[in-house]
C-alpha cells in the first residue's frame, strides 16, 4: 500500500490559543488554565444549541482579544463541531468578515483545523487563519444518544462529551519566539470493525495507532524525538489499547511522556468513566495546557486527534465505525 | 470591513473527472453527459444511505481508472456529503490507503474541496488529491424534511436534491494542455434573515452575490473576463435574484454566459419545480459538462458552489439560514 508523505511547514506559527470551558470541565485536573469558565453552560440561552454557538462566538473573540487583533484582521475560519450540519462553527461566524472553511472529522475536527490552517499559512494563501473547534455535552447526548430527561444509565466503557471550544489563531507572521506547527499528518480511515457505540475509545486507537506509526515510518523518529505526545479522546480504556498495540509494534510510549486529553481533563471522582471525549476535548486541553508547556519546559510535541466517524443512522443500519487519526507536530519557540 | 485576498495557484492541474448520476438526473437536460448512470438508485443496496455510500465508491475508483490510476496513488480525498456526519464520504475511503479530510458546507463542499484541494497541491503538500461530493434524494428527503412515504406536497419554490456523486483527481503535475484551477476565494457566511427552509435559492443569492462582487474586487475583472460563469444551486428562482442582485451594484451577467448547475441540470417536464439542489448538483454539472467545455470552447470559468447551513434543528429553534458560496476559477490548457 503507498503512502502519502508527511507534512512539514516552515512558517505556521502560532500567535494565540484560547479555551472555554463548561462549569464541570474547570473542577477536573485542569482547574484554573482555561481562559474563561461558564456559570452556566446554558450560556443565558434558551437552547443548548445556541449556548454552544455562544460559546464558538465566545472563543472566536477571545482568541483576536488575546492577541491585540480584530476578528477582521482574520482570514479564514477552519472549524467544525459535532452537530449534524456542523452547524455551531457556521452560526458563529454569520455575517462576520472571514471566510469560513466548514469541517468535520468528528473529535478530530481540531487537529484537522489545525493541519489545514498550517498548510494554508505556510504556504502564503493567508496571513492569518483561526482554527476552532468544540462540543456541549447537552446538545451532543440527545443528537447521538438519548435525551437527557430520560436519565439512561451509562455504560462503564463511556465517555463524557466536554463542553468547551478552542481556538487558534495561526499566522505566516511570527518571531523565533513563537511555538509553530512544523508538521504532521492527515490519517486515513481506519475500521477495525468494533460495533459498541459506546465504546469509542476500543474503536479510534486502532486509527490512533495507525497514524503514529506511519507518522514515524515516514519521518524516521520514535516516541523519545518528542518532550510528550497527547491523543485527543482514547479515555482510560482506548488509551491502554494504543499503548499495548504501539508496543507490539516495536513502539514503546515509555519512551516519552503520554496521556491523553480526554484521560486528563476529568478527575475521576467525577464520574465521567473513561474520562472525556467530544471535538472540544483536544481543542480545550491544546489550547491550555499544551501551548503553556510549549512555552516551558517541552521542545516538541505531538498532538493524534481521534474521531470516530459513525452516525446514530449507520449504527441502526448495523455499520461498524470507521476511526480517523490526524498527526499535528508541534515545536517550541526559542525560550523568551 | 477588512476582506481576506484571493487565492492564485500555478500547479493545479485537473487530472480528470468522474460523475456517477441518478436516473431521473440522466433523463435531464445532461442526458448521455454523465461517465456512469445508476439503473435503480439504491444500488442493490437495502437502504438508500448504503446506497449513496456505493455510489461514493464508484465516483472513487471511476476516477482513478479513467486516469489510468490506483486509489492508492491518491495522496489525500477531500470530500462531504449531505448526510449528519458526512457518513457517505468517510465509510467510502472506511481502510483504504489515502489520508481523508472532511468538509461540509452543505451544497458548497464540492467548490470548497476544489479549492483545498487546490492549495495543497499548488504548494506540494501532496502530490494526487481527490476532490469528490455527492447526495441523494432519498437520503436527504428523509433527513432534511418528510420521510418521502408521507407523501408530502413539495413548496412551489423548492428545488430537487439530485442524485449522484463528481469526483476529480487533481495533481501538482501536469502539462499545458491540463484544465487548471487558477485561482478562488473561499466565501463568508451570509445571512439576509430569510427563514423559509423550501426557498434555499433566495436564501443562498445573497451569498453568491458577496462573495461574487468580493472576487471582482480583489482581481479587478467583471463577468465579460469570463466564457461562462455557473453557479451551483440556486435553482431557477435564485438565479434570477442572484442576477437582479448583481445589476443593482453594477455587475451584468449579460456579459458572459451565465448558467446555474441545478437550473440546467433538469428539465421543466420532470416537475423538480425551480431545479436541482444539492451537494451533488455543481459536482455532476462540473465533472461532465464544464470539463468539457474547458477542453473545447471555454478558455476561463467560474464555479460558484452555494451552500445554505442550516440544520432541521435550528430551523425548530426559529432560526435563519446562513449560506455561503465559494468561487472557483478555472482555466483551459491548450488546446490539443
Amino acid at each position: 500500500m503507498k503512502k502519502a508523505k508527511n507534512l512539514n511547514f516552515e512558517q505556521s506559527y502560532i500567535v494565540e490559543g484560547f479555551s472555554i470551558a463548561g462549569p464541570k470541565e474547570d473542577k477536573g485536573n485542569l482547574t484554573g488554565l482555561f481562559d474563561e469558565v461558564l456559570d452556566d453552560d446554558k450560556c443565558n440561552e434558551c437552547t443548548f444549541e445556541k449556548a454552544e454557538v455562544a460559546m464558538f462566538k465566545k472563543a472566536l473573540y477571545g482568541v483576536t482579544n488575546k492577541a491585540k487583533l480584530n476578528v477582521d484582521d482574520v482570514d479564514v475560519v477552519i472549524g467544525g463541531d459535532l452537530l449534524n450540519q456542523i452547524v455551531s462553527a457556521s452560526f458563529a461566524v454569520r455575517n462576520l468578515s472571514p471566510s469560513f472553511i466548514g469541517i468535520y472529522n468528528a473529535c478530530a475536527t481540531f487537529a484537522e483545523s489545525l493541519l489545514l490552517g498550517a498548510s494554508l499559512v505556510n504556504s502564503r494563501c493567508y496571513e492569518k487563519v483561526m482554527c476552532i473547534s468544540g462540543s456541549h455535552f447537552s446538545t451532543a447526548e440527545r443528537q447521538y444518544r438519548y435525551p437527557l430527561e430520560l436519565g439512561v444509565l451509562r455504560s462503564p466503557v463511556s465517555q463524557w462529551t466536554a463542553t468547551g471550544v478552542g481556538s487558534t489563531l495561526l499566522s505566516s507572521q511570527g518571531t523565533p519566539f513563537n511555538s509553530r506547527v512544523t508538521g504532521g499528518r492527515f490519517g486515513r480511515v481506519v475500521d477495525y470493525g468494533t460495533y459498541d457505540v459506546n465504546n469509542m475509545g476500543a474503536a479510534m486507537a486502532p486509527s490512533a495507532v495507525d497514524t503514529l506509526l506511519n507518522f514515524f515510518e515516514m519521518n524516521g523518529k520514535s516516541p523519545k524525538d518528542y518532550d510528550a505526545i497527547y491523543t485527543g479522546d482514547l479515555g482510560l480504556l482506548g488509551s491502554g489499547i494504543f499503548v499495548d498495540m504501539l508496543l507490539k509494534k516495536g513502539i514503546d510510549m515509555e519512551e516519552t511522556r503520554y496521556n491523553d486529553c480526554g484521560g486528563m481533563l476529568f478527575s475521576q471522582k467525577q464520574m465521567t468513566l473513561q474520562g472525556g471525549s467530544g471535538a472540544a476535548c483536544s481543542a480545550l486541553v491544546f489550547n491550555s495546557l499544551i501551548l503553556n508547556e510549549l512555552k516551558g519546559n517541552y521542545r516538541k510535541v505531538l498532538l493524534l486527534g481521534t474521531g470516530a466517524l459513525m452516525s446514530p443512522v449507520t449504527g441502526f443500519q448495523g455499520e461498524s465505525i470507521p476511526c480517523i487519526t490526524h498527526c499535528v507536530e508541534l515545536s517550541a519557540g526559542e525560550p523568551l
